[in-house]
């Protein structure tokens, strides 16, 4: 099916009520981002005056979001200027992630803070998907509060496949054996809930968090390559994630690096997924690649500590391949820093050599010169946390739009 | 060498000065990309009031930029609404465009009017920098009339390599032999002017031209992939150009395709450009690779046509990994268009058929279904016109930027 050519996009005019929406999203976009800071650093930072800080901030606490406290240090001439903080009692959103082998849900508010957290195991025979709407259902209701205490502001899931924005329809994960879910819906139902659930790419959303509170933090290009038995990436560019026509951009697990190479459930063949990913990995080391998981992992990677040559050799293979995958990596997208998730992050101390003598072979030398290639720093957590980005997003942009801890009561 | 963290992005405020700039901007690109209109046209594309269009046209009209002639047609109730047209003698670019065959100049006005054109044959002992520098000049020297008959905003230049944006240094152009030359500083001297010179590489400028003015009209999401002997690719996202950390962004033609290929100039092996590049048929048509060029190519697409099974062969076998090369366009990238330019465009009836099985075997299915691959409708003057864009980008971003014909004088 061919897709028609959208309208022609002009750029929209602008009223004074969204310059003011703007200016409240940027200083509270600072402060998510940023942290604690004082109304001169915001003054500074956003390009504003003094006396506009202080009405906007006013007007943010109003709203029961930030929090203005004594000066932090006097520095510099002039009278100390108040701090600006988060407000503990602002508004929440529930996370969720929804991975292969487990379930995470946390409550998060602005600023990124976790208020609780869990994540429970997801045994094989119960991914489908009312099971795992069910499980969801009961974990959110033991960690959501009961209104008016918090403001829950909104839903927002990462899911190990690719879903449509607009309605949280999961149309493909593999790995679960789903194909066009209506997860949002379910789980709307599930929670009796009526605040917005946004579904999004993990990899996508993973990419999110590394970049605002991760390895990815100061750099405008990133990609975040996450692999587990699937490979997938997300990318920020110019400090945007983006996304493509249909939000599939970044399938870097489905380029072909291996033309004659082995079949892919994509039904394709030699992808780089089909090389690097767990079930390469396990199958280069002689182990039953029925038995994938962290455990069959963590086996060949104690292995291969104890040197078992094996296993070692499995490592290698794959980390050959996941040189030649980076060196196109680097060459398609010229980031900043790639950022290594999931699997690729616990192999990465074993295969960083190899990793570095390929890309200096393959690599464009002008691309790779400035490239950081980089193991996750939120671990586990960073598809979650970006779930939780997800779910910020409409707050971030307009705080407007978020009722006051009054309206809500 | 690594590269440090950035400071971190903050959200800009904004002042109504801003507001006011960037709502002429709105009016003047919405005429640029689109056409002649209406007042009232031009009141529901950017959402202001009519009131604040007649002052905002009457500014632009003041700066010389558009003139309102009547009313086109009486549509709908209502009085009728002034016509408002860009200005034939409005601020206009010099665009140059150097290949490794071939120079082109134009003198371009908002909207991409070309003004005049000219394109002279580039024999490959003429390609040192001084040489191409002084040919530009004598046709700049006659192509541009007199200031202040014409208003020039500034120079656009397209160039077969990697350029550094900010200073127009061109890093590498491995086919026409240049390493770290300083192109924007000799064309200053060349040409006697002090206006912005801005440098840019083919790629990236072709697929500005094709997305505004060409094949790619009306899609947010293009890829147009430009293959002479080398091969690169332009990339727009969400309807921006993307250039990358430091402007490499979609060097394609280095994706590792075939891992034991053929050795590449780049240094690496098996690059996408070493199967589907001008050299790649040659080669493979048994045609002596020194004898590159238009002429070479023609000879294989003549004996092509009339049968010739050798001429075939090579074509079926650029065509397989062009099939194989786009698939992984398609899964990196999910464009809604991919325009095919230069050397690609013009095997592309020749290959369509082959591509359009290999995409249909290679490429994830919902990434495949909506994308389309078209050869480019601009041609050889695509990077010729993206560099006028280039050059035009400025005064589209602030109109108020560019001296009025009256302080000019």
């Amino acid at each position: 099916m061919e897709r028609s050519p959208t309208p022609r996009s002009v750029r929209q005019g602008r009223t004074s009520e969204e310059l003011r929406r703007h200016n409240l999203s940027a200083i509270l976009g600072a402060l998510h981002e940023g942290g604690s800071r004082s109304r001169s650093e915001l003054t500074r930072n956003t390009g504003l005056n003094r006396s506009t800080i202080a009405t906007l901030v006013a007007d943010l606490s109003q709203r029961g979001m930030v929090v203005e406290g004594p000066p932090k240090e006097r520095s510099g001439p002039g009278r100390p200027s108040p701090e600006v903080h988060l407000s503990d009692v602002g508004p929440v959103v529930l996370a969720i992630d929804i991975g292969v082998d487990s379930i995470g849900l946390a409550v998060v508010g602005l600023g990124g803070q976790m208020r609780r957290h869990e994540r429970v195991d997801l045994a094989p025979s119960r991914r489908k998907p009312e099971q795992v709407v069910r499980v969801i259902a009961e974990l959110g209701r033991s960690l959501l509060p009961a209104p008016p205490e918090q403001r829950l502001a909104g839903i927002g899931v990462a899911v190990v496949g690719v879903a449509r924005r607009r309605d949280g329809l999961v149309h493909f994960a593999p790995n679960l054996g789903w194909r066009d879910e209506p997860l949002a819906d379910r789980l709307r139902a599930a929670l009796e809930t009526d605040v917005s659930i946004q579904v999004g790419n993990d990899a996508d959303l993973g990419a999110i968090a590394e970049h605002r509170h991760g390895a990815g933090v100061g750099f405008a290009n990133l990609v975040f390559l996450h692999g587990e038995v699937g490979v997938g990436a997300g990318v920020i560019l110019d400090g945007r994630p983006i996304r493509g026509a249909d939000g599939y951009f970044g399938e870097v697990g489905h380029v072909t690096v291996n033309p004659e190479g082995r079949p892919c459930q994509c039904g394709s063949r030699g992808c780089l997924e089909t090389e690097i990913g767990e079930l390469a990995l396990l199958r280069a080391a002689g182990v039953e690649p029925a038995r994938v998981g962290r455990e069959a992992i963590d086996e060949v990677l104690d292995r291969a500590a104890a040197g078992d040559e094996a296993a070692l050799r499995a490592l290698r293979e794959v980390g050959r391949w996941l040189g030649i995958g980076l060196s196109s990596i680097v060459n398609i997208f010229n980031p900043d820093v790639i950022v290594l998730g999931g699997f690729l992050a616990r192999i990465h101390p074993h295969v960083e050599g190899q990793i570095g003598s390929t890309v200096g072979k393959r690599a464009l030398p002008a691309s790779r010169a400035g490239v950081q290639i980089v193991p996750s720093r939120l671990g586990v957590d960073a598809t979650l946390l970006g779930a939780a980005e997800l779910a910020l997003a409409p707050v971030l942009a307009d705080p407007t739009s978020v009722p006051t801890a009054v309206e809500a009561a």
